[in-house]
């Protein structure tokens, strides 16, 4: 059982633009993770469609967060990317198993997914990369030799 | 996110045995939910050293449970066929994460790994296969056009 890397990635990206608290280029972000620029490009794609980053464009932009991070709920997250409609092979459409109609089994399994989800609704991107946090991010992201953009404190919309 | 097909067909096979309350080869089985023979061969060799179904060698032989359906809680299946190291890429042995040791999501994804099998133990496959519902099983089975073999009410040890 495996979260997809489409939100395996997204939750690193949300933690690390929480975290550091700074602008990031896709580039950068997958440099740092030694992750596919291509891939982190189409997750960047789905957190900006949820209303989760903003991109300022141009020379020294980057990803940032839209919302702060005390409003970013994990659970909330995880269920608008990662897919369970195929959890088991015969929850997907257009799939088909002899005993379908009968089993009782999926709606214990759709129980179980929601009390996965219900456990992460506790938590916020803020409970993740909290202030005693920030000096241990900020130290990685010296180490990283990449650029550190200047810092931001509060989204705004944009460019 | 999706379980495995392995712990899929598992449970496939449990409910199979447990509803009908027969008797079935793994050919049968195999044949019955139009999935690969080798990959359920594989799927029932995990069953047995779980512990969970026995073999009749022989001539009308097969496999059948080796408990009564009220004893085998779906939680305590997942939990022993499904792997979780892996969940997310960091968890899995031998992998690396720049933010491995400062991330804090970790935990709450194992917290929530933990609410979803918490949630499964609640149920037996006995709760998956009623009584009521033992009437819709054969029908599914008399309409499947394997042989029919002869209903065994209690588990014995295998030959």
């Amino acid at each position: 059982m495996q979260l997809s890397l489409h939100t395996d990635y997204a939750l690193r990206v949300l933690m690390l633009l929480g975290g550091t608290g700074t602008q990031w280029t896709i580039d950068e972000i997958a440099a740092w993770y030694g992750i596919s620029r291509n891939h982190l490009a189409k997750v960047v794609q789905g957190l900006q469609a949820e209303g989760l980053v903003e991109t300022q464009r141009g020379r020294g932009g980057g990803l940032r967060l839209a919302r702060d991070p005390a409003e970013i709920v994990i659970g909330h997250v995880v269920r608008r990317l990662e897919r369970f409609d195929g959890f088991v092979s015969c929850m997907g459409a257009g799939t088909d198993c002899t005993i379908s109609g009968h089993c009782q089994l999926k709606p214990a399994l759709a129980g179980a997914l929601e009390a996965f989800l219900t456990h992460l609704d506790q938590f916020t991107l803020a409970d993740h990369v909290s202030r005693s946090d920030r000096r241990v991010w900020d130290r990685l992201k010296g180490g990283a030799g990449t650029a550190a953009p200047a810092a931001i404190s509060t989204p705004a919309s944009s460019a």
